[in-house]
């Protein structure tokens, strides 16, 4: 999925302020397109800049207001992710509309766009493209046990939450390993993660019974690509309605690492679909043993640093404090990766992931 | 899916013998239809009573030989589930002439056999149905944290590997269930159950997403069924390729109670794919606490008892020795339910369930 240079207008309308926009706010971070505006009636004349510094992006209400910029976009980009991936209804003309101008529509829902009639024939009409990027690969295989190469590295991001920053987390590594020199891979498993590198598998919409298989395979083409291989992580492991797509993530991958992902001053998971169900947010530690246990049953991995997400702590003092204490609860190193940049975690991690019997054991076995 | 009284021919061409066959020994222990025949060339002329006593059910070399006998079947049930689910493509041949000799075909493949244009079009030509287990339920929703109805009682077999048992357990402990006058409902979570049940979903093929989404609704639809809900498990939780189902099925039905499954003897996971990878069976008392601490991530959960499949122990005094000592190393109550029956184990695991805090809990939640 190697794509030309776009320039992207993002659906948002009227989830910008709620989590659901995550995917937006990736492409936006992460992204190398140009984003020439959001599209957004609830936020109208302001500016992306007024909550993510640095980005000039004008939120604008009609899709005419962005045909009319000095830039307009040329590809309609879905820029939420909401619980079970469906088509808000009242989005259906807007994407119509963006057909009809002449704009490809870029989506991450469960909900193919590119298998509607009305939106496969609107687009065939206009000569645009649907691109599904949840759609799975062809192949299904269950996994076979595959270790790694020689001399490449492996490093998932998991948890203690969904939607708190473990692809963020991911994709700042991939950022401090490629300042320091190394060859790093980053291995997108969700529609955002696609969008910003054009590969990858949303691996939340394989068959349940190939899961691990193609995750196997995602490693083993990310092992052609690099040495550091770093795995965008999903959901986590106590989630309800999610763990099984994460426990499919570790042992499809068999991490030789794995870094902790964690918001601070969350207690429970967001889940509040029934009034009297609560789920807590797991303890640092407890959590850390138990993802160790578990990765090990496939194959050893140890949890070799901590990314906190800092963002219920505005103040900058506190937010630095957090991640001292969590360093000494935990003995591991620590760093708001997001907030602060990973470039003094990225060589503690690396160190702890060199002096792994098991990545020394691997080395051997082929001779790096 | 309710069906008339079928008379069945199964095909397990060559099969017999290798564990691919578990669904066609599966619906032949435990269906309620006629299996009028055995199609698999290698064993014509044999019986199954040889290998599962109290059977009879000839083997036939072909088509023509079945429909000879005496009560001619009317369904060809694909008797095999090989990894991945492909059909065997030497198989094809056996397929179009059962269609167009007028039988329906029953299939649990991974491959849907209704989707193939040619088979399709010969069961229209013939008038007769292609039923495909696996296809999953239109429904797509994640999990939403439902509680049990207060009153109900849920129960899921797990096991320290796959193709093990976990099945025919559930299966025995709901006939025992039903001897002792409580009111089972047992849950198919895979191709063969569904066969001799009629209802429920092949996990494995659903979408990762909506696995535990998926088995949540099971288990409503399951309480309004009985009230000793008895799930069949899948997988293992330290199975390389399938421990991801195995915990969304965990997670999705939120068992109070726990059935562990074994075969002693078993060194390790049947999974020769690669020649250097080795995964060892489990340790019995580690595993059960590994279960109770994964599930009680999102409700609590108790190994009650434990199911051996003492297969590999011919002789039945030592049979009986191993059982008898793996109720002193777990201190549970142990049987080999397919052996000797669960008629002990039943009032043993009862017992228990009903003490658990949080089954109590639940009953004084609605008022059972």
């Amino acid at each position: 999925m190697v794509a030309p240079a776009r320039r992207l207008l993002i659906l948002t309308e009227g989830q910008w302020h709620v989590h659901n926009a995550k995917t937006a706010m990736g492409v936006i971070r992460y992204g190398t397109e140009e984003v020439v505006a959001l599209l957004d009636s609830t936020i109208a004349g302001r500016n992306v800049a007024e909550w993510m510094p640095g980005h000039d992006i004008p939120a604008v209400a009609t899709l005419e207001a962005a045909m009319a910029l000095p830039s307009p976009p040329d590809t309609l980009l879905i820029g939420i992710a909401p619980t079970g991936g469906k088509l808000p209804e009242s989005w259906r003309g807007t994407i119509l509309g963006a057909i009809r101008a002449g704009l490809a529509v870029h989506s991450g829902l469960h909900t193919f766009l590119g298998d509607d009639p009305e939106f496969a024939a609107a687009a065939r009409a206009a000569g645009v493209e649907i691109v599904d990027y949840r759609r799975p690969p062809e192949r299904r295989e269950t996994a076979v046990g595959r270790k790694h190469r020689p001399g490449s590295r492996s490093i998932l991001t998991v948890g203690t939450d969904c939607a708190i920053g473990k692809m963020s987390v991911a994709l700042e590594l991939r950022r401090s390993a490629l300042k320091a020199g190394d060859r790093p891979a980053f291995v997108p498993t969700g529609q955002t993660g696609m969008m910003i590198e054009g590969w990858g598998v949303a691996v939340d919409r394989v068959i349940s019974d190939f899961v691990q298989g193609t995750v196997e395979w995602l490693m083993e083409q990310a092992e052609a690509r690099g040495d550091w291989v770093i795995v965008e992580g999903q959901g986590s492991l106590d989630h309800p309605a999610y763990s099984s797509v994460t426990l499919g993530l570790i042992h499809g991958a068999t991490p030789q690492a794995m870094v902790m992902v964690h918001k601070p001053g969350l207690a429970e998971h967001d889940f509040d679909h029934l009034p009297d169900a609560s789920f807590p947010i797991a303890r640092l530690p407890d959590f850390i043993a138990l993802h160790e246990t578990v990765a090990g049953l496939v194959a050893p991995s140890k949890v070799v640093g901590i990314a906190l997400n800092t963002s219920l702590y505005p103040d900058e003092a506190e937010a630095r404090r957090i991640i001292e204490w969590t360093e000494s609860e935990t003995g591991l190193p620590a760093a708001d990766p997001v907030r602060f940049g990973a470039d003094d975690l990225w060589p503690a991690i690396r160190r702890r992931v060199e002096a792994l019997p098991w990545v020394v054991a691997n080395d051997a076995r082929g001779g790096a």
